[in-house]
């Protein structure tokens, strides 16, 4: 398999699984909450991070349905995340993926909620992991690291403090690790811890290669707004620009960026290395190489 | 002991511990989140939540320290909903117990990271339960139980459904028994579980009295509603009629309220029967009736 069939399969696996999650009220009212739940769920995202979650646990020969509820409560995570940061308090976005977003189809309030309940039912999905007692321990301190305060968030409250003030690069380079690399990062040590079957130097490895994965990630990002069309990428370009952002680009210049990004990437395949061919591994090592060849 | 000396021994050490929960940071900008989180924590909370969590968890002769971290994470839980809940958005409070609310102090998007981030460390916090594993499982399908979807998150939105329709009793109760009472079953469901020292039977007493107490509060908080000054209960009183809502007042009148809410104290203490006499368990009644005495 090469990483697109792979992606295929587990994504369709990810969405039916998705769909059995919540479980049907007696009560006709809350069935509409579920249903508001499941619209930023189902709203197209390219299920980037569960798909990392599921190869990190392949790599160490686990079987990636060990990996599935911290897969998918990363899921829920990141998609919480993307409901409160469109709010009107904080980016104001109406559409998402060309979607109208959450508070627009059903309130702010209801936003708000929603937002509060797939951030809360992550949790929930997590402890009905089928791993050991003691690593289900390991999976919980971990996606909550990753997603809180020594992450995302924490990563969400740097990037607002800095809305309307210069941000120096070496405290651009912790927001990005923090916003968007905690996540990535993050997902590849759950698939790992899942395996149950890692020792610390694979750890370390694996939590290089994800760290390295949400570097380029980033970087890509910033390359894409500027080289891209609106139609290709799916949102508004050279918004960095206008909006007077320092990125990787105004920093390092247009290729400089992309020798970095370039350079990130066979880093992070380098930690790879130790690991026997596999079909997990090819895909990893695909994987990374797609984070910067995308075009969206 | 009696309740209020209980209460002020175990006040002190609940605040001495969130002293110390939250990790100093390197990056100054970071330790300047952390005092954000801090403030709706320290904002003068009852701990009701907490208190019933030590209380159930030494009625089953556990040590109380065993099941500090759940409490404390029910805490964080309870004061991100509060948070949350003043938003603009949702309530649009000014002041909580007199003081301003996160988004009056810190501007609203702030307040909705502040929430988001109490909600997730409160995860993170019990993932150092000192319990074995195995225990450690029950109490996160508990805590999110109680908090989330099948709780607290879903009274909130029915609470918001019902906020411009009029609602009926069997409804309210449904309602009640979600936004308010989740969270206090689930205190003391955290409590007994982390006592690692129950069986089912108890399980049922603890559950039932938890439930109770719970329905006990929400009708002691209409009674106050009407009966009580602004100055006692630190909120406008006379909001519940003034706001056209069903309350228990309302239903059964004021007697009948009152009638209901000391029958379901007694039904409460009704289930600690089969309990030897123990400091817990006579605390634990001294609180049922506390309850419906309380003035504020």
């Amino acid at each position: 398999m090469n990483l697109k069939e792979y992606m295929n399969i587990r994504l369709e696996e990810i969405d039916n699984t998705l769909e059995n999650i919540f479980d049907k009220s007696s009560i006709e009212l809350e069935n509409s909450f579920i249903e508001m739940l499941k619209y930023p769920l189902n709203a197209g995202g390219k299920r980037l991070r569960p798909i990392l979650t599921f190869l990190a646990c392949e790599l160490f020969n686990g079987d990636y349905k060990k990996a599935m509820m911290p897969a998918l409560a990363l899921e829920l995570i990141h998609t919480y995340s993307l409901v409160h940061d469109d709010l009107p308090a904080m980016d104001n976005d109406d559409l998402r993926r060309g979607k109208p977003t959450a508070h627009i189809k059903y309130g702010e309030a209801n936003a708000i909620l929603i937002g509060d309940g797939l951030l809360t039912y992550a949790f929930q999905l997590l402890s009905k992991t089928d791993v050991k007692d003691s690593i289900l321990r390991k999976l919980l301190f971990e996606l909550s690291y990753a997603s809180g305060i020594n992450g995302m968030v924490m990563g969400q409250f740097i990037d607002l403090y800095y809305e309307e003030k210069d941000i120096n690069f070496d405290m651009l380079k912790i927001l990005h690790s923090k916003k968007t690399g905690a996540m990535i990062r993050g997902a590849v040590r759950l698939g790992a811890i899942a395996s149950e079957n890692i020792n610390e130097n694979d750890m370390e490895n694996i939590t290089n290669y994800g760290e390295a994965v949400g570097l380029a990630f980033q970087i890509q990002d910033d390359i894409l707004d500027v080289i891209s069309d609106n139609e290709t990428l799916g949102k508004t370009v050279g918004k960095d620009e206008k909006d007077g952002k320092l990125t990787y680009v105004k920093q390092l210049g247009l290729e400089g960026a992309k020798k970095e990004a370039q350079k990130v990437i066979e880093k992070s395949i380098e930690y790879l290395k130790p690991y026997k061919e596999s079909e997990a591994k090819n895909i990893l090592i695909e994987l990374a190489n797609y984070i910067i060849e995308r075009k969206s």
